[in-house]
């Protein structure tokens, strides 16, 4: 029998179907801005694409937001329109498309998931897997068990406070990593010191759109001096907030992904673990900081193991 | 059948008789300064105080240091004379005693299982101890169990980063928690600003020896301004930290105990809570700051627990 795991995000729905740990078929479509009632016909387009719900067991879904797992209830997922208070998901899906087992999930816990069974963190008992995209997520797995938190919200390392007083974070607090490593965060400031007369080459690059994780890249490879700051930045951030988790919980593997990570690649996370390594408690800590592995598919993977 | 528990402590050795989850006798005496056998010995004295080997079961001893649980060996105790590198410490004691099973574990990690199975964390899944004393130590409690670490170092609170590149910590490293929350840190802190001549009643007070717990505690009540601004230092350098492990664990409960914290009493908790709360990421994190409730007596009954 096989599982479907769905990655459910802000402009894309990324599926998966799984069998005996094996990913044997994908699949993606855009992500409708009708509300719950159209995303659930959208995953269910998704599952059809991917061979329909015939000999499936149960369907994963990881959401970019707050989920009430034992309920299958998105609480609050304020990048999906329709989303932004509390949806009774699993049901939904369930009766869109007749398979009585939904699961909902956190999405990057989802994608720590994943990478722990299947991509880098395989043979590790704790892993911390951090996403760096639009924000900074990340994910527990601790004695080989997903640690998910009284509310549900464990792995928040985008919202630790690395500079107490320092740059404001998105979610309205100062000094997080988020607040100097997410891509939404690094182009604020880079629009805010252009507009106050600093050259940079970032906003000519992103046009009229958003400052993409390319943006970032190009402008880098470029030599643009802004960028590099930027960056530097966003690596000594991650690098406070990683080596504090680390230092905490005395962990032995931390798993770095997302749009941002996957786009400026394995360079980028060696300078993170340079960043963390300065900054270990126990100096001869075996931690080692990698660079996940499972790409784009992560989410949908972890999504299908959670529901296995 | 009843076990014993030792809190190792650099000037004294404190002993409990526990049996059916109840402290039935306590002993104390003080550490004599010359090595693992003389410490030993001195352990063997504290058991004969509590009634002897008889009917005992096991022995638990928390060490103020980095402990091979698995092998019974203290790695390093800086603060014991004779434990600056490795010692065989259990099967020493062991032999001292003629009791088989003794079992070493870190002494916070010993006072946080306390705390969780008899104190102020009962009930609590998941729970992080922190211990204000001289230094700030602290253990997690996840999912009801001790939660070690790769290296055995978990629960480092104290040496989380809370401002980068502020007050340099005994470790060597800059702006953990306990360069502004320790005693001893606070003790450097007020003689520094002294000796650059800034007035405070805390150096007089504390006259030749050192800086007190009771010292910070006199020189608060009487209105000593720079007594007043260390305080608030580490009352916001302790929410920070704690506020980080709580965002990043998501967690209910936060036993705070320790000399300092059990000299200035739940008015400074209760501060410490208000600072944790002001910097939630989940501002209705259901999540309590509460003191510990088994005082001194804390780290030998958690190593009992322990060895039980």
């Amino acid at each position: 029998m096989a599982v479907i795991g769905i990655d459910l995000g802000g402009t894309k729905i990324q599926g998966v179907r799984l069998a005996s740990g094996e990913v044997k078929d994908d699949a993606k479509l855009e992500t409708p801005p009708d509300g719950p009632e159209a995303v659930a016909e959208a995953i269910a387009s998704c599952v059809e694409k991917l061979g329909g719900v015939k000999h499936v067991d149960a369907i994963g879904i990881g959401i970019p937001g707050v989920v009430d797992v034992a309920r299958g209830v998105v609480r609050r997922a304020p990048n999906l329109a329709g989303f932004e208070s509390e949806v009774h998901f699993g049901p939904l899906v369930s009766r869109a498309l007749g398979v009585e087992r939904v699961v909902l999930e956190n999405d990057v816990n989802a994608g720590t998931v994943a990478e722990h069974r299947l991509g880098a963190g395989k043979d590790a008992d704790d892993v911390l897997g951090v996403f760096v995209g639009t924000g900074v997520g990340g994910g527990l797995v601790l004695g080989g068990r997903l640690h998910r938190g009284v509310t549900g919200a464990a792995g928040e390392i985008g919202h630790m406070v690395i500079r107490e007083g320092g740059r404001q974070c998105g979610c309205g607090l100062d000094g997080h990593v988020e607040a100097y490593a997410g891509r939404a965060a690094i182009e604020r400031e880079a629009r805010r010191r252009q507009s106050a007369g600093e050259p940079t080459a970032l906003v000519e690059l992103a046009g009229d759109g958003r400052m993409k994780s390319s943006v970032l890249a190009k402008a880098l490879d470029a030599g643009d001096r802004m960028a590099a700051e930027l960056l530097d930045d966003a690596v000594e951030a991650l690098g406070a907030g990683i080596a504090s988790v680390v230092n905490v919980l005395d962990l032995g593997l931390v798993v770095v992904g997302g749009g941002v990570a996957d786009k400026l690649g394995a360079g980028f996370v060696g300078r993170v673990e340079e960043a963390v390594r300065t900054r270990l408690f126990v100096p001869s800590s075996p931690v080692r900081v990698v660079p996940a592995t499972l790409g784009d598919l992560a989410g949908a993977i972890g999504a299908a193991l959670i529901a296995a």
